[in-house]
């Protein structure tokens, strides 16, 4: 029987999610448990067992080649561990010891989050075809992932491409990670609606103070609302365009909830990238929207595991 | 007869150099040209040519396998031509159309010089053995160079790494190349030398203005020269961290005349690295003085060059 299959976890602080992926990104099958990330690790890691004990229970299971697993981070590719800020309970946690418990002899192969979206938007999205790319998730944090060469770089732990975490403001606010002026300090959802608050914007009679109200805010005309995001889009600019400067991408490829926010987002994000990315080797850098879908985190972990084995002597 | 022996070219605003170099690095015959900045740009190749006669006339040229270009950039690789900026003669000018004319049928490779400087601490300095490191030179300006995955990273057009273009401060002050705070506006040795002079560093009676009086001046106690240089240790510092956030690195290796400040520009470097390298993925990193001298860009150049050489099928 042909082993044309791959089997996905995608783990974070919400949802543990398992499915069985076809070669071309196709799910065959899809099952999710909530996250119990206030419990204390074994109990994190049974949901995860439950998950894939239903995926084993399908008929195409031995079709499967290799397991791939996106998880919140930071993650230790090289220890096989994880420690993700939303779930307490897993600390420097072996979970691939105990996905490999689960699976047998397949080959398991483990990425941050952010790696995960990216391999998906190179599998199946829009930069599908591109030598080297940055995507990013823009939401309740910031996240990224890098292909280089034709090929995703998860770096040595699988953490490369946290363009989240680089300071774009040496002297700025600071992040909870530690350090100042981070690109998710100013540029994520909750930051955005943060800055619009205190600079005046205030919300509709519904009470929402969500970026995505704020972003409605902005669509209208109020110019608060506005200014946050082009703040925002500012921070993702100086971001992308030291990236760009750093390693030679021609696109950077933006999903995430604030994505959403389409042209309030994009409009100042395309104009201030000009500011940034000077010199002549990156001046044509793209700026496109991510493709894949709110399964983004499964087919990544999928793409991930299928290039890991692709490498494989 | 082993062809055991590569052709190195390091081309400058100030000077043309070429060498013959060993399989351990080692110079077997070396020799340079002031580079005709100031004139056409077919002077400019005559004074590469005539470097590549005086090779080409050594008994050993024979052995050579390839030869080696690093050039002020910006370069681009791929379509073979350089622009540097400090000899206005070349714009987008064919140069290894011009070194192929002189050298035959002998494969060329051509990188910018940040590239070379990197290639030569991997092959016989302080990055030796890594597989993930940064490489850079603090000077008049700040170039760099990377080391992904055990391999040089010169990026399609041979300019990754250029980390002085990278903005660590959003709303700083403008940039030569276009855009603001960067981190060559903040860190070079010339900017060192004007921000403590705009702040009342007034020289010695000889009346040297140069980075390297107010490194003096720093050792001898002066708060001004040493505040100017912990901001340029804090720009470096934001920089280096976002490298390694972004891919993944062990190491900063950083050589060039600032770098000749020891403990005044390394004390506080390593002190604010702290500050901005937080995720445990990036904690560990080290970093360290250059290694290679006064010939790097030679060497580099013929480390490139063999490195592709190994690559090609």
């Amino acid at each position: 029987m042909d082993q044309d299959l791959f089997a996905a976890l995608d783990i974070g602080g919400t949802k543990i999610a398992g499915a069985l992926v076809d070669g071309d990104g196709g799910l065959l099958l899809r099952t999710q448990r909530p996250t119990p990330a206030r419990e204390p690790g074994r109990s994190v890691m049974r949901a995860v067992t439950e998950v894939l004990g239903e995926l084993r229970a399908a008929a195409a299971w031995p079709r499967v080649a290799a397991v791939g697993i996106g998880s919140a981070g930071p993650v230790d590719a090289r220890r096989g561990t994880v420690s993700p800020v939303n779930i307490p309970g897993w600390r420097d946690y072996p979970l691939v010891d105990g996905v490999r418990a689960a699976v047998g002899e397949l080959p398991v192969t483990l990425v941050g989050d952010g790696v995960a979206i990216t391999a998906a938007e190179h599998w199946q999205g829009a930069a599908r075809g591109r030598g080297n790319a940055l995507c990013m998730v823009v939401s309740t944090g910031v996240g990224g992932g890098l292909v280089l060469d034709g090929r995703l770089h998860a770096g040595p732990t699988g953490n490369a491409g946290h363009i989240g975490h680089i300071s774009v403001d040496l002297d700025g606010e600071p992040c909870p990670c530690g350090a100042r002026g981070c690109v998710e300090r100013l540029a994520s959802g909750p930051n955005i609606a943060r800055r619009a608050l205190e600079n005046g914007w205030r919300p509709g009679p519904d009470g929402d103070t969500s970026a995505r109200a704020v972003a409605a805010a902005a669509r209208e005309g109020d110019p608060v609302a506005a200014a946050s995001f082009e703040r925002a889009a500012r921070a993702l600019a100086a971001g992308i365009a030291a990236t760009a400067t750093l390693v030679e991408i021609e696109i950077a490829v933006i999903g995430g909830g604030v994505a959403q926010a389409g042209e309030v987002l994009f409009g100042p994000l395309r104009r201030t990238l000009a500011e940034y990315a000077t010199l002549s080797f990156v001046r044509g850098l793209e700026i496109a929207p991510a493709r894949t879908g709110t399964d983004a985190g499964l087919v990544g972990a999928a793409a991930a595991c299928r290039e890991a084995l692709a490498r494989t002597p």
